[in-house]
C-alpha cells in the first residue's frame, strides 16, 4: 500500500473541531496520505515513515475549497449586460431568461464541454468540491438533462427548477410542474432541491411547496433568499430546517436570530455583490451572532461570473468584516457543512485527502494577496491533479 | 525569416490611436508576428501568409499588460500587519521601515530570487512590462544593490531612495544623502527617479529637491502623491512636467485641472485602496476631466501585495466608475504612457509583439470574471512564454 508524506509544511490548517483555534493550525507540520484519505497529521518531527515524501518548502497547506453554490450548466454570454450594469443599470432576476434561451438551444455536448471548462478553472483555483445547480432549462427535459450533465462532475447536484417562472407559464402552472413531472424527472439526478425565493421569482408559499415536494422525493433542501431585498426566505429556510440558505444580503434581526437558533448555514456569496454593485452581507454580524457561515462563488453568467474562491476570501475580509481565519474556515469547513459533508473541508485522519499547497507561508496570504493565483499544487482524493 | 500568424481572433484590441474607438478593436481578426515585433494586424480574411499559424479559437487578444508601479525588491512578510489592519488598525507610511530592516538583512541572491518569483507570478497574470522601484534599502549600498537586482528583470527601474526617512537620520541629512552620494551610486542602474510626497514621508520641498537632482543626473521623474490625504504632490508633479504621478486618491479641483493641463499621467493603484480599506480614487471624474489615466498594481509588502493587473481592472470598473474599455486601456496604453514607452501597450505594425490570448471571447471578461485567471497564452517580444 502506497503512502505519501508531505513534510516541511510551515503552516497546516486542519479545521480540526477539537482544536483550541478555529483553524486547528499545526506549525512545522506533516501530513500522510494513504490511498484517498488523510492517514496522519502532526508535527513534522513526529511523522511516520512513508513510501514517498514531498517537501512543502515551509509553505502552507489548507483543505481544498468547497464551493457550495454554483450554476455552471448554461450557455451564452452576458458580458454586455454586465458592462451595462456597471454603467448604471440595476440587476434584476429576469435576466435569467436570457440564459435560459441559450441553454435550451445548446446541445448536451456543448453544455458538458462548458461545465468541464469551468470545473477545470475552479480546480486550478483550489476548489476540490463543487455543488452545481440546474435552473437554466425550466422544462422537464432541459432541467433533467442539466442535472445529468452536472452529475458527470459532482455528486452535489441541485434541482433548481424553481429558478424563475419561464415565459408563457403562470406561477401556479409552473410550480405545479416543478413539484410534479419535473421533480420526477430530476430527482434521480439530484441530491438537493432549491428555489429562488425573491421578488420577481418565487414567493414564500411557492418556495415552501417546492421544498416540501423535493424533500418528500428524498432530496435535501437549500434555498436562495434575501438577495435583492428583505423577505421571508431566510425564516422559511430556518423553519424547514434546511441545511443552508444562500445570499442573506438583507437580513432583519429576526432573520439572524432564526439562523442562530436553527443551525441552518448562512452561505454568503460576495462575488454577487461585487458584480452587481450591491451592498455586501454583514459577515461580522452573523459570526458574532453565532450563525454558522459558508462562503461560495455563485458562479453564474448573470449576477456573478467569478469561479474564484480566493476572491471570495479576499472580499469577505475587505468588505464583510470577517477575519482571514473566519473566511478560510467558511470556504472549507463552512462549505462542507453547507453540503452536509463531513469528509471534506477538514484535514484530520480519516478525512478525504483533498488539499492545497499554497505558494505562501500562511493562509493569510489568500486575503493579503488578492487576485494572485496562490495554489501551487492540489490533491483530490489523495491524487495530485 | 520566420513569421507567425495568429488567426481566428474573435476580438483584437490594438489600442491604435488612429482608430475611432478607444481600444481600436478589430473583430474576426489576425495578427502577424515577425521576430520581436507586430508585422501586420487586420481582418483574418485579409491576413498574409506566414510560416506558422496559431488558431485563437475565436477568443480575444489584447496587448500585454504594462505595470508601471511596483516595489518588488524587498524581503520579509507583513501579513500579520495586514490582518491587524483588516481588524481595524490604519495604514501608515512608517510600516515601510519594517521591510527596510528585512531587506538590508537579505543577501543579493535572496533578493534576486524573490524578485524572480514575483516577476514570474506577474507574467502568469499577463504583465509583460514591469517597472520596479528601490526604496527598501535607504543606504547608499542597499539602494544601489536593490536597483542592480531590479535591472536584471527590467529596463524600467526607479530610484526611490526618498521612500521614507530611515531611523537615525534627520530629514535634512537624508535628503542630502539621497540627492548626493546615493544618487551617484544609483543613477547608473535607474531610468527613473521618484519620491514619496506624503505626510510622514517627504514634503513638497524635499520631494522637489530629490526630483530636480535626479533629473539633473539624467533620470526621468515620477512621484508618489496624494495617497493618504490631500497634499501638494500632484501639483508639484504637474509643475515639474513629470511623466506620471501615482496614487491620486485625494484630489482637489485644482489638482485635476493641473493634471488635465500638464498631460502628466495619473496612475491609479486601486489594489492599495482594496488592501488598506481607504476610499478609491475617482477614476470616472479624472477620465471626464480629460486626464490621462494609467492603472498599476503598486505590488509591495505593506499597502498592497497583489501582483494582479486583472484585479486592478475589475476594481477600476467596480469601484472607480471606469468602463471595462477605459480600464483595459489604462493597464496597457496607459501604463505605457506612464513609462514614456511607445513600443508597448499597443498592437500595431512596428510595435513590440507583447500580447495575451485570453480564455474569453471579449476583454470585458477581465472585469466580468473577477479573480479568474484568464490569460491562456502570452507572447513577449514575439516569443511564447
Amino acid at each position: 500500500m502506497t503512502t505519501t508524506v508531505i513534510t516541511n509544511i510551515g503552516q497546516l490548517v486542519t479545521n480540526d473541531p477539537e482544536a483550541d483555534d478555529l483553524l486547528g493550525i499545526v506549525v512545522d507540520a506533516a501530513l500522510v496520505i494513504e490511498r484517498s484519505t488523510v492517514a496522519w497529521v502532526g508535527r513534522a518531527a513526529d511523522a511516520p515513515a512513508a513510501d514517498a515524501q514531498i517537501d512543502a518548502g515551509g509553505r502552507a497547506v489548507v483543505p481544498g475549497f468547497v464551493d457550495s453554490h454554483s450554476h455552471l450548466v448554461f450557455a451564452g454570454d452576458r458580458s454586455a449586460e454586465f458592462a451595462a450594469r456597471m454603467a448604471g443599470e440595476s440587476y434584476a432576476a429576469g435576466g435569467i431568461r436570457t440564459t435560459v434561451a441559450a441553454t435550451r438551444a445548446a446541445t448536451d455536448e456543448q453544455l458538458t464541454s462548458h461545465v468541464a471548462r469551468l470545473v477545470d478553472e475552479m480546480r486550478r483555483q483550489g476548489t476540490t468540491t463543487v455543488e452545481i445547480k440546474s435552473g437554466y432549462g425550466l422544462t422537464v427535459h432541459d432541467e433533467a438533462r442539466s442535472l445529468a450533465v452536472a452529475r458527470q462532475f459532482t455528486e452535489e447536484t441541485t434541482y433548481l427548477g424553481a429558478h424563475v417562472v419561464p415565459e408563457g407559464a403562470t406561477p401556479e402552472e409552473y410550480v405545479a410542474l416543478v413539484t410534479g413531472p419535473m421533480l420526477d424527472a430530476c430527482a434521480p439526478h439530484a441530491r438537493w432541491v432549491d428555489a429562488f425565493c425573491e421578488t420577481g421569482a418565487f414567493d414564500a408559499d411557492q418556495s415552501r411547496a417546492v421544498l416540501e415536494a423535493g424533500t418528500a422525493a428524498g432530496l435535501r433542501g437549500r434555498l436562495h433568499a434575501n438577495q435583492l431585498g428583505p423577505g421571508p426566505g431566510v425564516r422559511l429556510a430556518c423553519e424547514l430546517g434546511l441545511t443552508a440558505v444562500d445570499h442573506c444580503t438583507y437580513l432583519a434581526e429576526e432573520d439572524i436570530a432564526a439562523l442562530a437558533e436553527s443551525g441552518t448555514i448562512a452561505t454568503l456569496l460576495p462575488g454577487v455583490e461585487f458584480s452587481t454593485r450591491q451592498p455586501y452581507p454583514d459577515g461580522r454580524r452573523l459570526v458574532e451572532a453565532g450563525v454558522r457561515v459558508a462562503l461560495a462563488t455563485d458562479c453564474n453568467p448573470g449576477s456573478c461570473f467569478t469561479s474564484s474562491i480566493p476572491l471570495c476570501v479576499a472580499l469577505a475580509v475587505r468588505e464583510m468584516g470577517m477575519t482571514p481565519a473566519e473566511a478560510l474556515h467558511a470556504v472549507t469547513a463552512g462549505g462542507a457543512a453547507a453540503l452536509a459533508r463531513e469528509d471534506v473541508g477538514i484535514l484530520v485522519p480519516g478525512g478525504r485527502a483533498d488539499l492545497l499547497l499554497l505558494d505562501a507561508p500562511s493562509y493569510v496570504h489568500l486575503a493579503y494577496r488578492p487576485g494572485v493565483p496562490l495554489v501551487a499544487a492540489t490533491w483530490v482524493g489523495g491524487r495530485p491533479v
